[in-house]
């Protein structure tokens, strides 16, 4: 797990390059917050970052931080949102085939991929959740339920043509992703395996494991 | 994930009345330290609780803690360890088949039986890993290697005999421990399906997954 603070402190080189070269613009401090709040929330967690914290990291003054959020609990709200709103539109916009098999191919293939992308934002989607209070809660599991509904209607679909042999679309929904996101857990981009052949090892796994 | 907190506030309880019964003798004081500590860090997060507050949550002083352990980085590894040796020690006990298949279905069954049985435990097993000092964070994923090992063994076992169709015993360990490690997410004591039904809607699916 330690690996997600390198991938962050690349990203966090990459800003602080924007930074010099653009000017410190107001435009650009928000992405800026959000990337330090992650990377920070990612290495420490949640409870252990302050505001003072993303303040000295960002390289302004923590008054700065107020204009832009109101306070750490609704950055840590927005972080995860945003993520989970950034989901939903991409795998919207994600081409998919016409039967279900080609879809759930689909799906396996773009939850990897996705995933393996931003390491940070699926920690701290994990990890955080616990700290949101009640309403944000149920804002963030709401939208993950949408996500989970997505894969579940393929299933459902599926078994009803005949194609896949399973009994419980929801739980088959809810052990599949949980498989697909533990590939975050082990992979490395430097590893034997290129993220496509591993897509294609969990796309077996999946079919066979729906019977299909 | 919210519900860990209420398991453990009943377990909580226990202990407490354990100590009203028995006296606060200091052959207590080591599992209600451990009890309160994985409870406040699986509610708030090992960053976020003092030292104190497990002091207070026990009810004895400060001072006492240190008499059990060196620090609190001491007390979350003594945790982590003794959960993983627990795991390992319950799974070398456990009845198995002789054939790879029917090896195979025991894991599944054992795996989930036990990770259910201590939600609390394995919600820190995967939350404050990253709050382990190196030495102590490799010796942790000394023993979960362990443990993957003995899957994988199964696996490669059914393998080399022409049971299991599958390429990569050890990233297909990864995917059904993580596909597994899932039901904890979800599962609820009062919901329509019984523990052993879900484990046999898993065990569906792994046999199916390894192609058996």
């Amino acid at each position: 797990m330690r690996r997600f603070a390198l991938v962050l402190n690349t990203r966090s080189d990459t800003y602080a390059a924007m930074a010099r070269t653009t000017g410190s613009h107001s435009e650009i401090t928000g992405p800026r917050i959000r990337e330090a709040a992650l990377r920070l929330f990612a290495k420490h967690g949640y409870a252990a970052v302050s505001m003072r914290q993303i303040a000295r990291e960002v390289g302004v003054q923590v008054g700065a931080l107020y204009n832009y959020t109101p306070d750490k609990q609704a950055l840590l709200f927005s972080l995860l949102q945003g993520h989970m709103d950034e989901l939903l539109a991409a795998w919207e916009a994600e081409p998919r085939g016409a039967d279900p098999l080609a879809r759930l191919e689909s799906f396996v293939r773009f939850h990897i991929r996705f995933n393996l992308a931003r390491p940070e934002a699926i920690f701290i989607s994990y990890m955080e959740l616990r700290n949101l209070e009640p309403a944000p809660f149920a804002a963030i599991e709401s939208l993950r339920k949408t996500y989970e509904q997505e894969l579940e209607a393929i299933l459902a679909q599926g078994r009803d043509a005949g194609v896949f042999q399973l009994d419980e679309p929801r739980i088959t929904a809810f052990a599949l992703i949980a498989m697909l996101t533990g590939v975050n857990t082990w992979y490395r981009a430097d590893g034997r395996l290129s993220e496509p052949e591993v897509a294609s090892l969990y796309w077996d796994m999946t079919r066979r494991a729906v019977g299909a």
